[in-house]
């Protein structure tokens, strides 16, 4: 017989990127970062008080919050943090959305917003994307809830700090997601500073992109205190104690590094551009991104995800945008690896088809 | 205007042991373990590969389930390992009781059971313990769900193995999950020996007392792979990496040094035998005890809280059981610096009569 509850029958689990165990791949699946974390990380866990383990950590991660507020100029009661973005945003869908119709995303995004929106009885809109992928404003007015990726996966485009304002102003009855995964590596502005001025923005984040921290498992949300308070609530209500100690040092020493930061971010764009360049003078359209991940159209994608992954190297293909692929952002060599693999396809595809 | 979802107005919070900043504290409010963890905890962090933290961490847990299978002698794929045993029971919840009526659980357990009925739509059947705290199993018959803990919290008494059987016999339409967080400080069995004979039996463990990681959030389930499978699919449907890096070799580190989980239990055991041993004869009625902690009577249990608190001792009270106190085993000194205030408080309460 079978033991699971109903719930848990209908439910349609998040299908993540393949993690290939065992060395000699080049991974551009899941958009990590291809930097180690800034040196302060490898301190704090290096000297941390593995005797303190014995004891519960902080659940408010008060330290954690006292240094995102100082990187991030907002104040201590307007941070969340949690075990990833992904449960951040798993909280907030149950804190703000649950058992709400109308709640608008847009239709191609991240993969785990319908998962959450099926598991957390939230009645999802599905907003569809222009032809050119490009997000239209005006279809989000009236919502009960919206929640959009800021910059978009796996498109790769952002919305302007203009545009997530006018978001805001026509959606007064209901709160306003801007997830910022890959705001670091964008030319548009965080929602952040918005922040002070509209108490319907939760702006959530994550360690796991620009800060190399994909291992750690930290995410965070900023938002007005009543929204800080909404999702303590549902938190307790779950795991009171979400962020282990050494995950709290070592989120706290990355994020303090604003410098190694910049210098890291500023690496992975300037190989994006080259990358997209490259791929551009091949022939491919690639979105002018501004994430750390390129989606690039090829009318073979699914046989050039395939030719990629026999030669070692890992892409990301969707059959639902069977055309495109999302490539992460390597290093330049990673890169080079990649769009030599891509010209090879490319000559031998010319071969078949002469 | 209150944007919260009427789930999360509804729900009451889980409200956890107080965790004092600061230093001076006789801290025997949360269960923790007065020793540190095992050696091997403190290398592999200091020795751990900081620069692989950049990638995902392995979201099944693999070399952690591997060490969890050596150590407690069960298949692989018999293991599910999450953030926190907490994390575990409320995946568990989800995948098995979630929508169903007459899930019975004892009315003195641990306090996060209803939290998480209500949270998940769960009918809880809450069955009154003996004037003894003791738990009668016929009263668990034909259940569509079970959850105990075993040793009960914060009653510190034990089910016989053979009680454990019954249940499982007596409820074969329904999980039956026994919250073992305790079991390594019990006289009794662990119910991991029935998991291949039961395919209704979810055992649940966490690393945060016998192995004194409360800090590093990890717990862990055992049970027939069709049940693993099962919180598997709720787990992607909220957040497919529960545990950091870190946190995994940590873990594994600590169940694979048998010998110091031996020693530091039997510390433990022989400190709390000792410190009951004292308050029985200073006249406290205190219950056989299977866990880490006590749980002793006292009319006054309310006023002998406060005292302690005074004297920066924290032990933990609830209303609902007025006049008892859960006391967590400490160091020997620690018990020590306890028993002599509440002789102290004695002294004083008595001239206070006289």
């Amino acid at each position: 017989m079978n033991f699971l509850s109903e719930k848990a029958k209908r439910l349609t689990p998040y299908v993540a990127g393949l993690q290939p165990q065992g060395g000699g791949w080049v991974k551009l699946n899941t958009n990590e970062n291809p930097y180690p974390p800034a040196p302060g990380v490898f301190e704090v866990i290096r000297n941390a008080d593995a005797e303190k383990l014995r004891l519960y950590p902080d659940g408010e991660s008060g330290a954690l919050k006292k240094a995102i507020s100082a990187a991030l100029n907002v104040n201590e009661d307007n941070v969340f943090c949690a075990n990833s973005s992904d449960e951040v945003l798993a909280l907030a869908f149950q804190a703000f959305f649950s058992g709400k119709d109308n709640v608008k995303t847009p239709d191609i995004s991240y993969g785990f917003y319908p998962v959450w929106g099926e598991m957390y009885d939230v009645g999802l809109d599905f907003v569809p994307v222009g032809e050119d992928f490009s997000i239209n404003i005006s279809t989000y007015e009236g919502a009960n809830g919206v929640i959009i990726a800021n910059p978009n996966a796996p498109t790769s485009l952002a919305l302007s700090l203009s545009d997530v304002e006018k978001v805001l102003n026509q959606n007064t009855n209901g709160i306003v997601v801007f997830d910022e995964a890959y705001i670091d590596f964008a030319q548009v502005q965080s929602a952040i500073s918005l922040v002070p001025r509209y108490k319907n923005l939760l702006v959530v984040r994550t360690f796991s992109k620009s800060h190399s921290l994909a291992g750690l498992r930290v995410g965070y949300a900023i938002g007005d205190p009543a929204l800080i308070d909404g999702l303590r609530r549902v938190r307790d209500a779950f795991n009171s104690y979400p962020l282990d100690m050494l995950a709290q040092l070592g989120a706290a020493a990355a994020i303090s590094d604003t410098a190694y930061l910049q210098k890291t971010c500023a690496q992975v764009i300037a190989t994006r551009d080259k990358t997209a360049a490259e791929l551009r003078k091949l022939g491919f359209r690639v979105l002018p991104s501004q994430a750390n991940f390129i989606f690039m159209h090829s009318e073979n994608a699914a046989q050039l995800y395939e030719y990629l992954l026999q030669n070692k190297i890992i892409a990301r293909h969707w059959k639902k945008i069977s055309e495109y692929l999302r490539v992460s952002i390597g290093t330049e060599s990673d890169m080079e690896v990649f769009v030599s693999c891509v010209k090879q396809f490319l000559n031998e595809t010319q071969k078949k088809q002469a």
